[in-house]
């Protein structure tokens, strides 16, 4: 086997997920490992989440094999590795997928059971939306091992309010599901047993709606979050206007007016 | 009846509304649109408030006449007119409107009842406060119709933690008063019947502060907002040092020195 | 007495405190005044936390004598010297005070009973963790006076949803221990009689990890907070992969692998 089937094996591709048509479903497969984000995996999920920029795909979700989400790097990799060189080209490595989860232009979904710790945690900060099972934890825990999460507080503190992420971090605790709904982490926590069909609900919701809107939606969502309120409202009046002249969308205005379902509704 | 006339009409201006000396109740008075805001509601609503800028009221209230607050843009209307640059210029008008409220040196206070959707959640994200009955229900929905609702996603994002608030403007689905207020969206939540009594209670509070202190404020709350925290901080000492130097302020700290209620207070 | 000693006194510095080595609480020491921040208890206060700076202290608590945090500025000082000069001074220094908390390498607990309010209550909002008694009360009540709490608008904006701070800032309202959970001003809340255990017990759990880690974790934790998220991308990964280098790191991911204790954890 070489190293692109052995990566490709780490990451599950699903298409039509729950029988949802345009759903893609990413799985994270190194259960043994808890899905630890081992170079290979860092590499499969890439790849995997590159081919869906550029297919057809409506929605991704990303989930872990077995008994947990996603652990964090691999440690006993980077521990084998020690070089300050070796550990800048990981966590770049790493930024560029998780940059990568942002830029695309499907939203992607983060379906958390287990337990998300560090990069694991940071992966579902990352997500555009995140559902949890009510069983999930998450902790940014590499400070118990004297390696704060950096990389990870960069998405934790624009998800949460400061005191609770600055918390998380010095303290390495776990929080449990309905404390990450509290704290803006996830968006829904559902028993385990609901887990699949809760994402399913939300995938379909947004398969529902023309892509055009949803893609330059979310391309405007986080460029204008990081720009000054009148530049953001420049920029999101321009791409309203654009995205109103798309056929999308004024077939569906004018079928709100007339009343009827818009003809790109299934 | 001449255009002027005819806007005029379509936001009524209270003044001394609630019985409470320097509180102006702006209601929009489209309520067989659910208060859609039209080109004319719009003009009348940027006119209502430029008046208001310069004149001595203390506080605004935005309120919707009829079953709801506001529905968002006049879709039929918007429809009519399918270019670009009547686009462009539709949601730089609306801009305008909310940037007015931000900028207004008197705090304003939207009345939510019924629907806020689309700019109408807009319109309550932008208000500096929100108080809605428990009835209250709040929407991004122009993602059901096809078109991504960018410019609500402005305020609504800096509003809310983000993933909230990117749900939202993804499924388009309705969220609750209480769910509102847990999420930043509004102040209080109260039953429909105590709707004016909770908003005429915040509006008298205010009132009761010297107007030097509220305008300022206010205007530094948000210019501070957009800063690093070293230039925030520069810019409040200054603000809080020229406040103290007021007529008001001396007295106020005075009398709180004095254990007397100040001069300046009715 | 001179001057030092006077100011000393305003202060008192107890080294490890709740008999933890390397926590460090210092307490705002006029409880006659609701420990109002005079000058002298300013450059108090200043100055324990210029010592504990340099110093081998792992953790500072700030709390405050008698029945208060603390109570803002001193109204008294404030109102003899009315000239705009001496209030940006004021200011200044008091802005000085607030950087240097979030400056620090130590993480800072501010431990809450009793009021917080105007200064009080930025202060608590700049601490980067906040343990509250379930009878504590926070408010930015300078508004009362015709003086906003401008300076304490920055990190409370920085703490809360913007239309909570800004009621808060607006009303001079007070509100509770629990609602400053909620919103994120304080991380916990207890009963009185457990607010030391409660202080002791996250100051334990800092103290255990490695110095290293968590003083390069806070400093990044704010920095990358003012930055665009691919700025503070490449600022995390590069203070992380440093932070592996670190033998207290290499030694805590060595441990783990092995399944036992690092050779740093007494």
């Amino acid at each position: 086997m070489n190293a692109n089937a052995q990566n490709a094996s780490l990451v599950t591709t699903e298409t039509d997920a729950y029988g949802i048509p345009g759903v893609v479903r990413l799985t994270m497969n190194r259960p043994d490992a808890f899905n630890a984000l081992s170079e290979g995996l860092l590499d499969a999920l890439q790849a995997a989440l590159n081919d869906v920029a550029s297919s057809p795909a409506r929605v991704v979700v990303i989930a872990g094999a077995g008994r947990a989400f996603c652990a964090g790097h691999d440690l006993k990799e980077m521990r084998a590795a020690p070089s300050l060189a070796y550990y800048q080209a990981l966590f770049a490595r790493c930024t560029k997928l998780m940059m990568t989860i942002q830029r695309l232009p499907q939203p992607v979904i983060a379906r958390v059971h287990g337990i998300a710790t560090a990069a694991g945690c940071q992966l579902v900060a990352m997500c555009d939306l995140a559902v949890a099972a009510d069983t999930a934890r998450f902790a940014v825990s590499g400070v118990n091992l004297g390696l704060f999460c950096a990389t990870p507080s960069v998405p934790l503190s624009r998800n949460l309010s400061r005191k609770a992420a600055l918390e998380m971090l010095l303290t390495g605790d776990f929080i449990d599901a309905a404390e990450a709904k509290q704290q803006g982490l996830v968006n829904r926590v559902v028993p385990m047993d609901s887990l699949d069909a809760e994402v399913a609900r939300l995938a379909t919701s947004i398969c529902a709606k023309p892509v055009e809107a949803v893609s330059a939606g979310k391309g405007l969502f986080y460029r204008q979050l990081e720009m000054g309120i009148e530049a953001a409202y420049q920029l999101a009046g321009q791409t309203m206007a654009c995205n109103m002249m798309d056929d999308s969308a004024l077939e569906g205005v004018q079928a709100f007016i007339d009343k009827r379902p818009p003809g790109w509704q299934r």
